[in-house]
């Protein structure tokens, strides 16, 4: 038996791993341990302190159920999930950007044509969002499409508020010959993330706010092409320097342009050819 | 805004911090932010890894009520509890060393005569626990008390099992006049930690055993000295190597001597001066 000491303690827990068979799940955990130790012996926690986080963690667990993900949220908000984002989908030249999915996504939204409106009831400030879809080069694909979703002006996704038709403003769209698409919807509007469980409790106690800059997502995707997860944000928004989840990224900043019939943003995306996704695993940076 | 590169997320993260109020939290928070960071850019983890993460970490939060606390176990098994031990409990000499707590604990135990048996049920083979408990210079400490409880012969604490009598094998004993002590109770036998959750589905996956050597647990306490919470380890045990939650220490090897009057160990408690607890909130490893 190895003597206990904080110094051996961490070779005798990495020593408990060698009879893991997965080699993934062993790189995994040998990770964790080493930085999980490493956080440990920075911060030095009294007892009190350990049963603290625990506790913490048990009231996390408790508030997920099927609608509810708290982990996630809490994973949003600390800002793991938008560096997972990034380690998974690296920039590229011409290429747009990926943020978070979020937990609002729904497949088999209603078709529209493009200059169609996806609002079902009408209400709100309308806004054309247009432009076309390119491969990194600047060539149009044509028959891409694009999945949009977003809030109602009160803040409140369609599937969070009874009063909203079903898969209101949530619409898919195809582009045309030359790659163009026009999505029409309502202004979007920044809201709060769920912030009656103990992620939303850990925020105010850090002083921070709950609310995400006004957005709307989409995921466009073309045959032979990575699909990208992204969302367009309104750049004058009060919290876009401080989005709750930190999802926000200069390549994905939208200008709303307002005249006598309403606002219209342009926005161009730009798709990497499929086949690039799991660089990530060759553990070079430089890749 | 700053640009998002997962080189300044760090920072910008970090920057979120900046309003928190309670200075420990903000420390706690940063540390966190920072080596959870650093795990995440060294595994490297796909969305889904991620997502499978979540779902373990929501299945541990769902496996937790009031009786069974599965966050605690994930932290005694993957061995942080006995770090955070090991840091709030530095070893003295002269001291008798910490070890963890465990979930079994119960405060109130009927109090015995030093020579009288903890056993209700008489099962089991008879053991005499006996010694002395000293300060550090090896002076006698009388009217010290030491709190012990264990598993019956079958590996269950009494609170798991409906078929032993209530506070079975719990037992409050007080040192005499020379601080001599005499508990005199069960041999304990080794037993597997609740292994039908989560944790124990992981502990499987790493191909370890749940299993912990057999032991007595004490809390020895006088007054003016820092009572010490640990367990004697039955030195020959099959796991005295691989203690599912890092329990053992040399020092706390437990010999048992037959003959034909039963099992003897001899064992001397020594207790450190109170007020010396708080060393490791000056973050200075030569204090």
């Amino acid at each position: 038996m190895t003597e206990f000491s904080e110094e051996n303690h961490l070779a005798e827990a990495l020593r408990r791993l060698d009879s893991t068979a997965d080699p993934r799940l062993k790189q995994v955990m040998e990770a964790l341990t080493r930085h999980l130790f490493a956080f440990v012996q920075e911060v030095r926690p009294t007892e009190a302190e350990w049963m603290r986080g625990i506790e913490f963690l048990t009231n996390v667990g408790h508030k997920c159920d099927g609608t509810r993900q708290e982990f996630i949220l809490l994973s949003d908000m600390i800002g793991a999930s938008i560096l997972i984002d990034g380690i998974n989908h690296r920039k590229a030249e011409g290429a747009t950007e990926s943020t978070v999915l979020g937990p609002f996504h729904r497949a088999d939204a209603p078709r529209y044509d493009n200059g169609q409106s996806m609002s079902q009831d009408g209400k709100g400030e309308e806004v054309r969002i247009l432009g076309r879809v390119t491969d990194s080069q600047g060539n149009p694909i044509a028959g891409a499409t694009l999945d949009v979703w977003q809030t109602a002006a009160n803040g409140l996704y369609e599937v969070q508020d009874a009063g909203q038709p079903d898969f209101n403003l949530r619409g898919l769209y195809t582009t045309d010959d030359i790659g163009a698409y026009e999505v029409v919807t309502v202004k979007p509007v920044s809201y709060p993330v769920p912030d009656d469980g103990p992620a939303g409790q850990l925020l105010r106690t850090l002083g921070r706010h709950p609310y995400r800059p006004a957005h709307v997502h989409f995921i466009v995707a073309a045959e032979g092409f990575e699909s990208v997860v992204t969302q367009l944000f309104t750049d004058n928004d009060d919290y876009i320097d401080s989005d709750a989840v930190f999802g926000v990224k200069d390549s994905l900043l939208a200008h709303y342009n307002g005249d006598a019939t309403g606002w219209r943003v342009d926005y161009d995306f730009g798709l990497k050819p499929a086949g690039g996704g799991e660089q990530h695993r060759t553990g070079s940076k430089s890749t």
